[in-house]
């Protein structure tokens, strides 16, 4: 069933040790419907300038992923350049121009507005509601934030946090929105925020799903090379929702089985996985529903016991 | 069927935000013996000094641990003193003194020699292999290190290792045992080096497993406090040994079903859990068999999907 997606869609510069781009397709929004376009119909809510490449308006049209609701304005995409540690677990910024970006007001297309499922993309916090109150009645609302809007949007997240029922974040974000370093006690006072369901990214290390009378952890896939993790959050985050609404599940109804919650983490986990083998978001070129089966199968393997 | 252990027995003074113990219990030996008693009949081999307090003594026997192997000799007790950081991630020696562990010479009772299964712990690689040398049949032999012996006793320890049936090193040791930094490849060099198992402690993030032809990853168990984390790593292997001793099972065959390699894994990570509780070796004073297979049983529930 149909899923929206909202945030940023980019231009990347990025070196790793195995090479650099200077230019490449990015943003939150992008990588996130790019992963869930394999599971779900995928629509996205975003701007770009007007040097958006027509071949990448393609190629997300390859996706099948619905562009109507991404506004095309005079100016510049935004850009992002980055530089990452040897071992890859650091990233520096090099640079940031939000251009178009800056004056994003998210509007959702009317055929939008009664689809099912909404994923909020790291934006501004009252923006992030703005969208959610544009939905007629979504089976479900999460999203996504960072340490920025925690740090100085803090009221307007708390408020937004409210009406999702699941939030998707990372662990030093966790530790950060609840003040507990235990990431147990974190969940904890997280869940009393507003969502039932958190979903704690871990890195390399996994990830991990708290609801309040249930957790499931899983560790992350051992990839032999990773070539550029740029954007394997985000199609986390796609895999996550699109393994859900493709199931048609709906998250307020508080009966889910948790082997479905549980086994969209591990979808999650494996388009994580691939992301990172390729730069940007070259591997979706190539991928199938197959491989990613194929993947989640292997998670069986050296999981089960 | 029977377990031999060879390694530290050591008096411990650790600080970590919890409080602070001046004098307690501890050694690798130790920590692995009494985690392995839980499975297994156990069997020391260690030397302590003649200032070692009877009680700790008489607290071993309790858990049916033989002491034949435990040499008592003038001198002191190696005594270790460490603090731990905030997020207890990292620790400080503050003092070592090997004492009566410096001239540590492992010597085997006679009645040793015989039994099934023997676990090295970190000790000098030549001395490793001597204590093998001296048994019959072992029906595996495995063990740890540390960084000190593989920058410093490089060629000992590869020769050492040739003899082993599995080694039970944490990531950064395998790192540096194999100069890979991914560990996965790294895990494929150490297995070039002799043994047919690897299992790579993780601390607070889990375990793997390798063999040849599979691998097994298991996340952490997420304790909602730390107490201690001295000894937990010492009481997964104690788990892991403690386990495929009880099955009986035979490494050097190689038919061995790869789930019981697996719950061997999960057996180590549920000692390894329950040693943080307390510090020190005090969890192991009232911790029942019921409980560690009630805690392997959520090990099931939080990772299956």
């Amino acid at each position: 069933m149909s899923l929206v997606v909202v945030g940023s869609v980019a231009y990347d510069c990025v070196e790793t040790p195995h090479g650099k781009v200077d230019r490449m397709l990015g943003g939150a929004c992008t990588y996130i419907a790019l992963s869930s376009s394999y599971f779900t119909h995928t629509n996205i809510v975003g701007v770009v300038g007007d040097d958006f490449d027509p071949q990448d308006e393609a190629f997300l049209r390859s996706r099948k992923i619905d562009l109507e609701g991404l506004e095309k304005v005079p100016g510049k995409t935004f850009f992002w350049s980055g530089v990452y540690s040897e071992d890859m677990n650091d990233r520096t910024t090099l640079q940031t121009d939000l251009n178009v970006f800056a004056d994003f007001q998210p509007k959702l297309p009317v055929a939008y507005r009664s689809h099912p499922y909404l994923f909020l993309g790291n934006i501004q916090p009252s923006l992030q509601r703005q969208v959610r109150d544009q939905m007629t009645s979504p089976r479900f609302t999460g999203g996504d934030t960072m340490n920025y809007w925690i740090n100085g949007f803090r009221d307007e997240l708390l408020e937004t946090l409210k009406g999702w029922d699941f939030l998707l974040i990372n662990d030093s974000e966790a530790r950060l929105l609840s003040g507990e370093t235990n990431l147990k006690r974190a969940a904890s006072r997280i869940l009393d925020m507003g969502p039932n369901t958190l979903v704690i990214k871990r890195g390399e290390y996994g990830a991990m799903l708290f609801r309040r009378d249930s957790y499931f952890v899983v560790p992350g896939y051992l990839l032999e090379e990773v070539f550029d993790p740029t954007g394997a959050g985000d199609c986390f985050a796609g895999g996550f929702v699109g393994y859900l609404a493709q199931c048609g599940f709906d998250l307020k109804a508080g009966h889910i089985d948790r082997r479905h919650l549980h086994r969209a983490v591990i979808y999650g986990s494996v388009m994580g996985s691939f992301c990172c083998e390729q730069f940007g978001v070259d591997r979706f070129r190539t991928l199938t529903r197959g491989e990613i089966d194929a993947r989640f199968e292997e998670f069986k393997t050296f999981t089960e016991f």
